[in-house]
Formats: C-alpha cells, sequence, structure tokens
C-alpha cells in the first residue's frame, strides 16, 4: 500500500489540490471540519468525530453521505499509517447569494498532514497560557460546532508569537474562560473537575467528551457549567485537551501558576488509552 | 473590448476559476469580500468599498496590495459594463493551524456575475420581510466588516423560501433588529431617521454610510443607535437598503404593515443618483 505523503489531497474521493472558487465553504464559511489524528493505520475516537460532524451538518442543513465519508477515512488511515487527516465539509458550489442552492452537492476534502511535532516536554512538564484578548462572541446556534466560521480562532492565535506559550486562553464576552485556541479546558476544583459549558460560544472537543466519560467511569465527578476567572486561578490543577495531543498540563497563566497535580495525569493516562 | 461573461473570475490577476485548496478563505473564512455594482462601466460607491475593505484587513492583519486591487477593478468595470463583480481577498495559502503564515501572500478572487433580476414592484411598491428566528452573535470585534464568517446569513436566509418575502428581519442575541440578510435597515422615527448601530453585530453597508451621508446633507437627522422591536412597529416609514439594489421600502413584517412615505421616496432618490 502506498505511503500517503503530506499535502496529499483527495476532494470528493479524486486526487486533487484545487477546488472550485464557486464553492460556499470560500464564499460564507458554509460547512465544518474534524482534525484526525491516524496511529497505526486506526482513527481513535473516529465515532465521536463522525457523531459531531453529523451535529454540525444537521445543523447547517448540510447533507452528505456520511457511509460513504466513514470508509474513506477508515481507508485512508490504514494507507496513512500514521499521521493526521484533516477532513473539510462543504455545502458545495453555490451561485451568488446566500439562499441554499437546490439541490445541494456537498463536497469532501481530505487533506493528508505530518502530526505535529510537539516538544515531549508539553505533555511531561505542562505549558503556559497565553491569555488572548480576543473574546469568543455569543452565538447559541453554532456553539460546540466546528464549522469553518474561524476569524475568532484567528485573531485569538495571532495574539502571540512566542514558544513559551504553547496555548492561548479565551473567554466569552463576559470574560469567563471557555476554552483554548485549539484544545478544551478542565480545572480541578473542591473535590471534581469542571470543564466550561460550551452553549454560548467554543468547540465541543471529542477528547473533551471523551475525558468527561471517561473520568465519571474512573470515579471522578465532571461538572459541565460556566467557570469565572477567579475560579480558574483558585483550582487546585488545569489541563487543556484535545484529540491530537491528548492532554497537557497546565502550568501557568500571567503570572499565575499552577503545580501538576493526580488528577491530571490520571486523565493524562485516560487520554493515552485511547491516543495508542 | 471583449464583454465578460457571467463566471467569469479572475484569481490573482488571471483568468481561472479553480483555487488551491490550502487557501485560508475555505479553512477558516480567513478574509473579507465585496459585491459591486457596474452600472456603465463604473462602479458606485468604489471608494467606499474599498475604505470598507481597507477596515476589514487591518482588522485581520491581511496586508495586501490595495492599489493593484483598485486598478483591477476599475478595469474589470469598463470590460463589463454593467453587471456585478463580487471580490474575495483571503489571507491566502496556509499550512495547518491558526497560526498566521509568515510571509503572508493574500489571494484576490474577482467573479463577474450578472445584475441581479429583481422585480422592479420592490422598488415601486416595497416588500415584506420574512422575521428570521436566526439571531446575530455578539461579537465586536468582527461587527461591521464584510468578513467570510457567514453562516449566520446563511442560516437566517434558509429560513424562508416564500418569494413574497424579498427579504429577512434579522435581529441580536437581544431580539432588537440590526440589519437585513443583505441589506441594511432604517426606520422613521419621530422626525428623524434612524439606523440600527452595528458595533455588537452587523455589516456596515456601503449604501447605509452613503445614505446617513447624503440624508444628513439634504437636511435629514439620521441617528446610529440601538433600535428595539417595539421601535420598528412604531416607525412611520421603514425601508432596507443596499449598494446592488438601492432603497426598498418595507410594507411589511408578519402582520404588520407599513405605508410608503415621502421620505423614503427621497432616500431611494438619493441611492438612484449614486447608482446610475
Amino acid at each position: 500500500m502506498a505511503e500517503l505523503s503530506p499535502g496529499f489531497t483527495l476532494i470528493d474521493g479524486q486526487p486533487q489540490t484545487q477546488l472550485s472558487v464557486r464553492d460556499r465553504g470560500l464564499a460564507y464559511g458554509d460547512g465544518l471540519f474534524e482534525t484526525l489524528r491516524v496511529a497505526n493505520g486506526f482513527i481513535p475516537l473516529l465515532e465521536q468525530h463522525l457523531a459531531r460532524l453529523h451535529r454540525g451538518a444537521a445543523r447547517l442543513g448540510i447533507e452528505y453521505d456520511a457511509a460513504q465519508l466513514a470508509e474513506e477515512l477508515a481507508r485512508l488511515a490504514v494507507q496513512l499509517g500514521s499521521g493526521i487527516l484533516k477532513l473539510i465539509l462543504t455545502r458545495g458550489d453555490g451561485q451568488r447569494g446566500y439562499a441554499l442552492p437546490q439541490p445541494q452537492q456537498p463536497r469532501r476534502i481530505v487533506q493528508v498532514a505530518a502530526l505535529p511535532a510537539y516538544p515531549a516536554s508539553h505533555a511531561e512538564q505542562g505549558i503556559r497560557l497565553y491569555p488572548c484578548a480576543t473574546r469568543l462572541g455569543q452565538q447559541p446556534l453554532l456553539a460546540g460546532l466546528k464549522h469553518l466560521n474561524r476569524l475568532e480562532q484567528v485573531l485569538a492565535r495571532a495574539e502571540w508569537n512566542d514558544p513559551a506559550f504553547a496555548e492561548g486562553l479565551v473567554c466569552n464576552q463576559q470574560g469567563e474562560p471557555v476554552e483554548c485556541t485549539v484544545s478544551n479546558l478542565f480545572l480541578r476544583l473542591e473535590g471534581e473537575w469542571v470543564t466550561p459549558a460550551l452553549d454560548q460560544c467554543g468547540v465541543q472537543g471529542v477528547m473533551r467528551d471523551y475525558l468527561c466519560m471517561q473520568l465519571a467511569a474512573a470515579g471522578q465527578s465532571v461538572s459541565v457549567r460556566p467557570v469565572t476567572q477567579a475560579e480558574l486561578l483558585a483550582s487546585r490543577e488545569v489541563f487543556c485537551c484535545n484529540s491530537v495531543f491528548g492532554v497537557w498540563p497546565v502550568i501557568g497563566l500571567g503570572n499565575h501558576q499552577w503545580s501538576i497535580g493526580p488528577y491530571t495525569r490520571q486523565a493524562q493516562a485516560l487520554a493515552q488509552q485511547v491516543m495508542l
């Protein structure tokens, strides 16, 4: 089986790297995406990725062939062995104007990338968060979805270049911590884990959902609710997580410091179990 | 001079209709657009369009050659004679991840379209607004800009198919009227015009800005401020406007009806002056 190189792209199943300028993904960000980690020819949490895609497509009214997509991803994962598959699902081409094309011909794009070369120290010794000034807009209709309207993340990520910050903390319009630019946040507060609610803004990460389940199964209480800045600073342990890097302990935000505790190491081990 | 057909597209000055799948306009909606009406080889309000693009690019940190762009648009307008030029300016290609590419190579896309075939009755006898349930998110960092993150407009426009509604009214998270899906809103209230403030959400239309100036120059007071649903229903006259269709009197929203008054006809005449 030929190895796939970074940059290899399938558009609707055909190898190509160009697409129609009429695609509504370009015109309006009218679509969704998923970033899929591939290990040993397998995509961890694939069911959860596909479920989130399905929720997003239902919300946006994008009709697509879910079975065909799942089959293609599984086949590419075997060919790739190890790396990243980035999936973009758009509503396909449109004419001028916001009205939905009739019929819709959604377009699926799968791009191959290498696994990011994160320093091992991020997982082992923890990371510092840059305190982003960019705040997430309040939009319950799109909250939780991994859609293509990502200017807020672009603005937040553009705030820092210093590699001393591996991630950035992003708050909502009220200044309450919601997530990081590419990962979700967990806080250890008074005997339980808390992760910010994502019903007004933010992306509902599949690793977050997986950890909520697995931590609960391991006897840890996990609350999903709004979180204040004071609670974040008062928390005993903090970590961020996504399906590509797993769990990174958070050891700093501005002048504030945390140490890495046993509960974070437990979460990290649970993440590792599903990433192999 | 050859006539340009609808669908003709220039990407960075070259005739083509495909673009790189790595464009950040597709990946994140990382870019801006302008819809330019061309009449007699000329683009009305071109300076205002270019100024809004410039504001957006400054906000997003997209560096582009503004003189080259303006020259290209003016040249295409002459060739086109009459129609629509849709300009998309993206941050260009990127690798995986939100961080800005260094250096940026922004991409400019200009697509030719025909003038929309709106019924003459829209301008003459007025239109009805569909009351969209989709509410605009609160995001002051992006408010006013004509960026490529337009899922809210897609969702709002998807709410109705009945051609009895030529436009849809869109409110903010508090339920206050902000704009329509592709146009701005003016209300005649107690001896003055009011148009909703766009500092939290909405697109700052060039025709809106032009009319604010011209109505003031014609002796009409114009306030820019938040507007309540009650004020909209209590207003004597209502119109919506953009740079493609000018001014459409609004005569209905749900069960509510308005008649077309002299102040709306005055605004319509002012819009016509700049659209010839």
